[in-house]
């Protein structure tokens, strides 16, 4: 596991380039920082606190500081009122979060000229798959994710839950438990526990599998993008999207294009399944939270 | 459940067309049978006998043979010496009943001046979508089926399998369990008695969702078809397929162009891996059980 991850790092990063660790002090994040420390690329170690938890968020915020000290790097500790942010913005908790770290991990990559590695691995991806599969999702629910992009790494995608889990065995490193992971509560835990371990009855490498269809799906979506970004029939024209329905509509599976304009845009799949339903609905208007559709005369 | 059936199979046979119902003995085929006669479609019953269940499958054929009289229309029976077939072609038992079944469907429709329908229904794609997850499929394995393909219909596809048991016990349906049905032994069911509830224990309406997600991605593929169709970067000269790599390879996610055109000639993914890996690789030759890939000079 340890040469395997130094050939991806080095792909990732280069030789030179410093790298920050998001640890949350569980499994996954603990391995990434010994395997980046080991490897010569760990810079500092990074915890968000999203106080959500009480006392065991403090003590998982203790337990990553102690790790930084043992594996002698700095620790960068940064501690949000999430749930106001939440109602500020009328999101989930769990978005919330999401993007409070991602705002952060950028303002930590600019400030430290450095890169930020996340410990997402292959069973997350498989994982997610599953989860929006539930929803009814298009291929952006479906794809896998990048290896890096931008200033973020993800070099444990490689790796399964069980790679991990039997290298940190090997290693005899410690990890704190997430109290609310053992439990059947959440829907995620029921993929995790329930689910995939199901599916690996029936293909024991399911979770190399679903990352391989993850990763070709990804390929379909930039493929489908490319011919967007090349084509006349989507137009960005200042604030507006001009879309050639008439001339879009004479291509087989357009309307897969249009789930892939759209969806970003905020509209909904019913809205969309609406304007796919063809060209002749001059005078119509579609609007979502932050845009609005508007099918034109020829 | 009636007056939904009679609008899809007015859409997709017209009001005249007659409709030759394709009869295992099991619940969905024989609610199908039911449905077509109601709607006055109904012209025959067909129905296959592997010979892969001794008795069992001499049961099947004598209750299928019944339900046509009682339907009053006549009954095509074929038996398939299946695992000669399966020997003879070198394939599985499974492909083998496949290709027969379909190959007489095909002769049947011909003959009779008539549409078949297969009682394909909701779970079988979601449970399709699934099980070629498992596998690590690209975006062949996990689109839907088409309600109609030329001669063959499948007007099922829009019911769940609870709403066709519902159906079926209103209406005091009779159906012959298949003994396979209910044992955990074979993958299928691992699917559908296992994976299945649990993931509608996260979505109740899972079947449903991952219906619209494999529409979704048949569109897709649709639309990716389209683009190759109409590219010049893959073009067809005889028997060979000239695939100009240099060109293809400027187009963002071009890899997925290569799983689209090269696995329906029986090239596998490792291959195309490989062959996806880049242009650069002059005088390389891929070999698939029916064609040979030559990457040549630009």
């Amino acid at each position: 596991m340890e040469k395997k991850f130094r050939d991806i790092i080095k792909r990732l990063a280069g030789e030179q380039q410093a790298v920050i660790a998001a640890v949350s002090a569980g499994l996954d994040s603990v391995v990434l920082a010994r395997l980046l420390h080991d490897s010569g690329h760990l810079a500092a170690v990074a915890h968000c606190n999203f106080r959500l938890r009480g006392e065991e968020a403090e003590a998982d915020a203790r337990f990553v500081a102690q790790l930084a000290e043992r594996l002698g790097v700095p620790y960068h500790l940064q501690s949000f009122d999430t749930t106001d942010y939440a109602q500020a913005h009328g999101i989930s908790l769990q978005m919330a979060a999401r993007e409070l770290r991602y705002n952060w991990f950028r303002q930590l990559a600019e400030a430290q000229q450095a890169l930020v590695a996340t410990a997402h691995q292959a069973n997350d991806v498989a994982e997610t798959l599953l989860f929006n599969l539930t929803k009814g999702t298009g291929l952006p629910g479906l794809h896998g994710l990048d290896e890096r992009q931008g200033y973020l790494l993800r070099p444990l995608l490689a790796f399964s839950r069980t790679e991990i889990l039997q290298f940190a065995r090997e290693q005899q490193i410690d990890w704190r438990e997430d109290a609310s992971n053992q439990s059947l509560k959440y829907q995620r835990n029921r993929l995790r526990h329930k689910i995939v371990p199901e599916l690996e009855q029936i293909n024991p490498a399911f979770v190399q599998a679903a990352g391989r269809t993850a990763q070709r799906l990804r390929l379909v979506e930039t493929f489908v993008q490319g011919i967007i970004d090349r084509s006349s029939f989507i137009e960005q024209r200042g604030n507006h999207l001009i879309i050639n329905l008439a001339e879009l509509s004479k291509l087989p599976g357009w309307q897969a294009v249009l789930y892939q304009a759209l969806r970003p845009l905020g509209f909904n799949y019913a809205q969309i399944d609406q304007i796919a339903a063809g060209p002749h609905q001059s005078g119509k208007l579609f609007t979502s939270p932050t845009h609005q559709l508007n099918i034109d005369r020829q």
